[in-house]
This record gives C-alpha cells, structure tokens and sequence, in this order.
C-alpha cells in the first residue's frame, strides 16, 4: 500500500470509528437490560447484539460508498471479498462481556489489511471518548477529549518485571495452553485479567507489557497489531509467527521480552 | 445520624471526591511509569504509592478542618479515633493493580459510618469521570458529566440469569475458598474477573447482578455498602452477616438470588 492509499484509509478508519461512537453507547448500561427479567428480555431484546449489528452494518454502509473495491471481514455479517487487494477487518464490539456487565473494557475495533498483513489499525473506546491508533511502518497515536499524543511501549525486558494482561483464563482451552499460562503468571510480576483490546492498547501506550491469550478470531486481533507494532512492540503467534489469523495471541513490549515469553510458552 | 447530619456528610463527602480528582490522575498513566526500567523506577517513583498518599492526606486535611470531631479510617496512614460518633473509612484507591495497568478499573471510595454501619458512601472514577453515590435508607445516584440520575439493582433473582464479577481468582486464599467460588462459577450465567470496586457500583447500577469475594478490607467495602443497599440490593459476608470488616463479602441485586448464592457459597 501507497503512502498516498494509507493516508486515504486512515481518513476512512476514523470516519468508521467516528460514526458508531453513537451507536455503541445507545446500547451500553441500556435501562432495558437493567430493569427487565433477563432471560424473557434476552429473546426480546439482546443489547449487545444489537449494537454489534448496528455497528457493523453501519461501518459497512460507508465502507460501500466510500471504498466499494476494498474487502470486509467483519463478525455479523458474509465476509465481501476485495477487489482492490485491500479488505477492512472490523470487530463492531470486541469485548462483549465487558460491554454486558456495563464494564468501559470494551472496544471497537477496525483494520485495514493489505492482502498481507494489517497496515492501519484503531481501537476505540466510545464511552470513555479513548482512540489508540497505529500505521505500519509510522506512527502510534492516543487521541483523548481533542489532545493527541504518540505512543510508545515500555522498555521492560524482564519477565520478573512485567505487567502481564489477558481476558480471561477461560479463553485457554486445553490443556497444554493452560500449563502456558500458569507458567508465564508464575514469571510474571502481576497478571491482570478482564482486559480484552484494552490490553493490547494499553501495551501500546507502555503501561503493561504483555498480553498472552488463545481462541482468538482474526478480527480480534489484525486492528491491535499496527498500533502495538507502530509503537514498538511485538506481536505474534506462540510460536513466534504471524498472528493474523487469531489462535493463541503474544503481544510484548520489547523484543527480548517477546523471546523471554515465547521460551516460556514453549516449555521452558 | 440524623438527617440534617447525613446531608452535612454527603456534602463533605462531594467535596472530598472533587478535591481529589485531579491527585489520581495526575499519577494515573504517568509517562514516568511508561517509559523508564520499571525496577529501577519502583525504587525511586511509584505512582501507586504516591496517589494513595496524596489522596489520603488531602482527604485528612478537609476532614481536619470540616470535621475535626470525626474519625478517620484510612489505608496509608494511622487511624484517627472519632470524638463525635462518625468515622470517615477511606481507600484513596482501589483497585491498584487497575491503575497500575492504566486501565479505568479502579475508584476513590469515601464512606462515613455512624459507628455502627457506613451511612453513605461514594466510588469515584476520575478518569471516566463517574460517581456512584449512596445514602442509607435514601437514594443511590450515578452521576456522570454533569447528569445525575437514579440507580436500582436489577429483578435477577435465579443464579443462572446472574452476571457474576469479582477482582480476583487470586482473591480466595483458602482451598474451600475456591471450591466455593468455583460452584458459584459453574452456576451462574457468566463470570467477569478485573473488576475491583467496579463490581460493586455496577451491581447498585443494575448491569451486574452479583460479585463475590473474600480477602477484603474494611476500607473495599464500607463505601459500596450504602451504594447498593440504597439501590436495593444485598450484601453480606458469605454467612449471611455484617460485611463491614471486609474478608469474605458477596453482594447480590436481590434477597432471592442473595439466599441462592449464600446457599451455594455454603456448600449446596
């Protein structure tokens, strides 16, 4: 992709993100969910589900006009194939149990992938007005309330010092993965679950340091990779290779706690 | 406490909370954190520490002028014994590992008891900009940019419609612990861990429908009592008793699914 063609989908990344801020918050902590029995408004009326279809069909409505060549891989809906060779990887809401419990740890998430890889990616947080941004190969941004800033991860090369995030130990699910996990904890200076995107932007702004997890889907994690790697951080597969697809996640502030975490996740 | 009292305190405890405001977030993501050796930095500069004992000791300067009879029960600094009946029971923040992290998980709490239980209590969210206020035998509000409104807990009474949360599995200490809480898992709908004070406020906001722990101090707690009991909700220790002095807490949005849980915490 082109300097020019980054430029140009970056403007479209952040109309995406700009026009379903509404949408996510018309639905999260909705008096609906909150007052009524759950399971009889659970067939009526699912909040999250509903916003994650809004979203989605929304960013793909502006996605038809503005970029009707380009691909989009999304989680509601068919994946539209490209025929510019580009293909948007959005996740209307990652972090739907976050989103359920009323919780701010949730958000949406859109990529730009260039057949190869993901070279632009946003995550946005609409409730607390939050926007982690990264371009490959340029900048890693923090937008917040009209300010911008860059970003940049920490330069923590210890395990015994690192900040360890991850969603949940549920999202581990075999057993070899669980063993993994205990052992990347016990190296750790202090694990914190309940994090979904929020970890991997965080890691990019140098507040944690590492991110382990598994069962991913590709739109859980193509957005995150620009912003972690744009602001100097790893992320990959445990096995040290391309996380696009999802599957078992690492994301690293420094290459030598990406090695140290990937010696770990494989036995030692 | 009389009524004219609790108005007297509710508005001190405003004060405190506005006043504080500005000293968590000042440390909150500090590029100090971000961007040196993190062991090297723990020696010189911990922002945790350092917000906690801000927050503390500007909470005891308003008390020491508005409230120089009150008492004062803190997490930093030594207990003031109270000459008037009232004690002020403080955690400047909760939810440290949150902070820590960068994530907005974790709030300023600010209870005043009568000698015999909190009265009213407040969880702060600086950041978010979020308040959660509640008066004993009055009203739970949820204040946010400028708007206020009523908070109720939600009609959830069966275990297998609730929202479980809780900080922690790391938080049950014991094996019965967490053969207690593991039942209570199996049980219920969903379970969201990394949720600190958070939890709390969210049960009282109707999103949440329970959150069980145990390790607590008196501080955790005291704040989120009036919260959810003025919304309408329970909480106890896990034998049905006065959760004031922390340890084992759950508290649950209604008396039915509060009996179902003490029930399964106990071994059913």
């Amino acid at each position: 992709m082109g300097e020019d063609e980054a430029r140009a989908c970056l403007a479209v990344a952040h109309r995406l993100a700009d026009a379903v801020r509404p949408l996510g918050l018309r639905h999260f902590r909705s008096a609906a969910l909150s007052v009524e029995d759950k399971s009889a408004a659970d067939a009526a009326y699912d909040p999250v589900t509903q916003a994650d279809r809004e979203i989605e069909r929304a960013m793909r409505d502006i996605l038809a006009t503005e970029r009707p060549e380009d691909g989009i891989l999304g989680e509601e809906y068919d994946a539209r194939p490209s025929r510019s060779g580009i293909t948007w990887v959005i996740d209307p809401i990652d972090g739907t149990r976050a989103f359920l419990c009323g919780l701010p740890n949730w958000g949406v998430l859109i990529a730009a992938n260039d057949g190869a890889r993901p070279v632009l990616g946003i995550m946005d947080q609409p409730f607390t007005g939050e926007r982690f941004v990264g371009v490959l190969g340029g900048r890693a941004t923090f937008e917040h309330r009209g300010a911008a800033r860059g970003m940049a991860t920490a330069r923590t090369d210890r395990l015994s010092d690192a900040l360890l995030c991850c969603t949940d130990p549920g999202v581990f699910g075999t057993a070899p993965e669980r063993a993994a996990f205990d052992r990347m904890r016990e190296r750790v200076r202090m694990t914190r679950y309940g994090t979904d995107c929020y970890g991997y932007a965080l890691l990019a702004m140098g507040q944690v340091d590492l991110v382990v997890e598994a069962s991913l889907k590709p739109v859980d994690i193509q957005a995150l990779m620009p912003v972690i790697q744009a602001a100097g951080g790893l992320v990959t597969d445990w096995q040290g290779g391309d996380p696009q697809h999802g599957g078992q996640v690492v994301a690293a502030a420094t290459e030598t706690l990406h090695a140290a975490a990937i010696s770990v996740l494989n036995g030692a």
